[in-house]
């Protein structure tokens, strides 16, 4: 494609301001879905997240991983069960969540972003005590092994990011008793996002944003998105995260993005352009800058 | 105009990681021409300054001022008079020459930038004694108060651009008798460049770059400039020029442009594209990146 | 001259204990007058501030430069008009204002000083925004662009002292608008003193001090002021320089002194003997040290 | 036990000058065989290396898990082939490697090492590139995915150790291709020990040393080592670990120690008392201290 | 003594808990009685402050010297008295004290100290005004120059302590008109511990301890003391001991100890074993740790 | 007396550029004869070295005392011998010469500073082996415990210096046996000197300085000395001195003063009047400055 000088000025007066606003400011990106799975696509995110570390963005991965823990539990006969959408974790399974997550996953990840020489590192919440977790105990049934996070080592987490190393961290805690916790990605990156007070949470997943039907949303608040699920545009489905993401700009991360991980480069773009490319989230009635 | 969102990746890809490679790395600008005099590339060239310095460029302006001298002398009754292209300064037009560079042409200059939120700072030679030059004793003739540098103090604007401050320097200096000197402001912006080993030295003039014939030569290096030259394909005019930027490239400047300062942005463009917007010159053959 | 040994003795034992107390403290000296005009005069002025800063103390020069002013602007064919003793200044008239007193008395005195290896830089109020201001509205009359400080960099001015620079100071400031304006030098001596919580603010001019009829008070404080002024002993010339000096003390400057521009060395007799050469203003009443 | 009031003394005046001595000092830990599997010896294992960073010095581990691979391999249906003593690593094999090593065995280590408030992170060789390797081509056959350390990011440990925070490693490594690598853990251990120039290489195995004939031998130099290999008092399967000794020794490891693994706390017993517990192996003949 | 593995192990984790507790924290040990006299307890306490040193404790020493004081008074003729067992002081004796205690007693343990290594720097209230005291005033009689400290500059034994030196104090003072004071060793050990906010503050004397009947107590708090000393187990003569050391607990001391200096090496002892050789006296009820 | 504007301009003209030259520098004053004697010397001398710390001096003071220790050792019962103009040292009297140079005379000096606000600390040769010695062995007869300095602590002494704390110091020195030696102060001094590179090295004495005749010679260089020596002009008694002062010049200091000590504040106007007041040896010919 040939793009001609009057839109590469364009492109360049609209980006080149957010860079330094951006400088030593934390991203949290969620990574999952798609992204995650299709080789082109985990080699666009490994550039991207790269690019965006060397020009001076604190950058932390926080990723999922549950096709291949199933995929593994079953070779090793263990069956896998889901109670309201979590993961039932025994002690054998948790014993493959550990090892899949933190061995597997966790380090193909880190490998790719070091081909592109990103300086990831991989974490899981048992190292110097990322993450540590208590027993989620539902109204209804039992999780098993599943914890919900009470405390993050961000000291640990800063001394990585100043000194320009990446943090890939996989989502399992240590709980009160010392044993191993497995915790939603999710909800695990938004306690990481709020404990760093990042200025970004990026949740990469395989819908294009918050739709109001077909239409995507570029900017919606909390009234508006009351609004809108009160009157059934926004779909049952979007209602969690919508939550999760008003939780953390309490907690202080300053803005919420949800883009689509299938679009090649969907991060660069919604991050330097002013429009944005997903649905950003945010506290208060505000213009899309 | 609107930028579809491929040209707009495209552009991103090509433009960021730039960003890292000059970053605190320090350009010398000598600013002049056309984009000196007229109101809104005045304006435009602030913008772009500004944002340098704000990624994190080290930026330094060398500035001219050649018609706003002859107009103010010639309101003080001074008649002006050119010795092989260099203005006659004797004392009173030494005078009026010190008071206009640096009370009127570099004052306005930074406050421009400044209104842009660029922290400039206005300097001359005579400050901290920043540029000390000798007589320049041409062959024949006599140009009076007219002086080569001999040492430019980098502590000072070390100290400046350390503590993201961008100097603009007016291009008078301090003899060895204490005495005033008008310096050539290419040759000044040339030894300020080298002094400082900057990774750039950009010349903002009136034309396009160096012309092969009507044609744009994008990137010249030492022995392709002597073969155009011999044959005669570049002019006599650019000779000259090209002589003082080889000279900066052989004291530790890493690279020379010479871009149009009539196009708006022309600054933004040859830094931030692969392909630029003028004539790059550099020591050795080399691909343009 | 020959000073005896008892007598060296003795000014020593009186001098040295004062640059202990002085030093790394800063020092505002309002330059103007006859010590700005007469060769010699400007000669030991330079040598003196020179000395100063040498031996420790952060040395701030803030200069007027009425004359030179009215001069070129006659020349340009500007007529100068004042109102209530304040310069009216159209644009025009700024124009000359900023190119004489930045352009030529500005770096004059720079210059000198850095003969004597004084280090000193020349700004004025543009330069980083050193100097922002408000436009002055006089309650009968209009002044033009003149205008009274709100703002001083303090930032810039720390970073040029403790690197060892000396700053001289022009005073022109930017608006609210953008707009340079205007300001009176003795007020913008009292706004950078204070801003700067100096040690001493030092005006320099051509009267020996504050006289009690024709003989000089060698210190004074608030309460004698308003009893002197009261009774008539102290002229109505000197009323408002009472009054900014007592502004500034209040505003966090320890001592104000009026000396002599006229009489060689003033400054350092000021400064290094117990009785001093000129009137020392104080808050409360305080013997001479 | 009682321990009598001279018998304290005596311990303490022998221990004491070692902690100045190590204060600081980087120690490096190969840890297998039988204090890896037992549980009371894991548990006396994560106290010992723990009191170790506590009193100051910088304690690096490096693990194997050959048998955990092995069982978790057939588990998922692969079968393993040794060659020369050596894991025949194919693409499904290397995975299961990563896996197991990197994902179970490292991070129980690290979680048992956490219990005991050690501030212990599991790493590989992938993150940070920490270990870079090149394929291990045998004279005779092939190995697959096996590899020889080439480079250790010792930038990164340096990190770590300078924080406080013990980094715990599973000898996995990128190659050159960028593919991961299986590497030996005895091998590995060596070459961490000789980048960070350690003060001590201790190898924790099942035997008590290098014996001679059934006496165990508390130090030895390398003339002292070829002779009794020569003589056939050392046994063929110790002979490739002195070789590995040796060599770390010339790569600026200042001792390597053997000891029991099998014995509770040998490690404290072989760096706090003069005689230690193991076989210390030196360059040059000399005294135990 | 040859001392069993088993038992070597026993007090290596007795011992070296303590030893990263104690890192940084400050001991104020108060010397005298037959260790400061006997050859061998000499060269044993040298020896045993050293090693505590080299561990990272920051060390300081408070030492007497009445004996050789008495001595070297009578040699020079002057007889010496005593008021409630303190020193009767007048000018003469005064020099004597200073003579002495500064010039001998302190330079010997000193070089004592340095002979092995202990970087020790003597020094008395009069350097840099170390302890400042004024003149203490019994009720009944005159004591002459003896005075009670009211201030101990830390600033300087800070300095000292950070920079690895271990400051030796001879217990004179400078009074309120610049005259030299004689001080109670014990009293200014407590003053010094306290001033410092030390960790321990330990009286090395020429008993066991705190005795019930011929039994040690091994811990005792306040209330503990108070029931002791009412129903009379402990003697008269160690109530005033007692009282100075609950002054220093709640002057900011942690801990209190009194060890017998007769016994070799108490001091290791008392530091490193869990149950001590001395009495350890503490504000509130507490374990023995 | 009165001294007049003029002188007054004259003498601060004259003495302030020195300061700035001074600052930071170190001056060693070898401190001795009738101004350690005479109470009214005494308190000039502290106050004088009091006044070149404050404003910025290192200043170093080696002192010492030989009237001290033979009154005080004839009150104990020892004699006194000279050999070739030493003491001779048996180890009775080394125990009367530390106890009286560290403990009387070095303290009391110490003390009459501090009483000027000197912050002065005394310290002799055994304080962290400041000062080692080898014995000396004089080509007849023995001197018993008297050493040549070898090696002096300059690591302490900068501490020292480096915050603002004064030295003063007693010329006893540690043996390689660790015996304690009496080393000569002059020497002593010239050897500290040496050892810091100062800038000056001040012998206060009771004579003028070098004297020609009856003439005071203002500056001398060693061609000059040796040609006054040949020719018998300088004394004899003062050619050991002369050549003390030249080694101290090889090894670095910049210059030697030998002064009268007898003149109140001679070390003041020695230091800052261009002519001096006595004798200035320096390497090779010079100017007086």
């Amino acid at each position: 494609m040939t793009v001609s000088i009057g839109a590469k000025t364009e492109v360049l007066i609209e980006a080149l301001p957010w860079i330094q606003q951006y400088e030593e400011k934390t991203f949290v990106v969620k990574y999952g879905g798609a992204a995650m799975v299709e080789e082109d696509l985990r080699e666009t995110f490994a550039q991207d997240v790269t690019i965006l570390k060397k020009i001076g963005i604190r950058m932390v991965i926080v990723h999922g991983g549950g096709r291949e823990i199933t995929e593994i539990a079953q070779k090793l006969g263990l069956s896998t069960r889901f109670v309201d959408g979590q993961r039932y974790t025994d002690e054998p399974m948790m014993e493959v969540v550990q090892m899949v997550l933190a061995g597997k996953t966790n380090k193909d990840i880190v490998a790719r972003i070091n081909q592109h020489d990103g300086e990831a590192v991989g974490l899981c919440g048992l190292d110097v005590h990322l993450l540590k977790a208590r027993r989620q105990r539902p109204r209804q049934g039992d999780l098993g092994l599943v914890g919900e996070i009470t405390e993050v080592n961000t000291e640990y987490l800063e001394l990585l990011l100043g000194n320009g190393i990446m943090p890939v961290i996989a989502p399992i805690a240590v709980g009160t008793e010392g044993e191993v916790l497995n915790v939603n990605a999710d909800i695990a990156a938004g306690a990481i996002a709020s404990a760093l007070a990042s200025e970004k949470l990026v949740y990469l997943s395989d819908v294009p944003g918050v739709m109001s039907g077909t239409e995507l949303i570029h900017s919606i608040d909390r009234p508006m998105a009351r609004d809108l699920i009160e009157s059934g545009v926004i779909g049952a489905g979007m209602v969690p995260k919508l939550r999760s993401a008003f939780n953390a700009l309490e907690s202080g991360v300053r803005k919420v993005h949800m883009i689509d991980g299938r679009v090649k480069h969907s991060l660069l773009l919604e991050i330097f352009t002013d429009e944005g490319v997903g649905t950003q989230i945010v506290s208060q009635p505000e213009e899309r800058p």
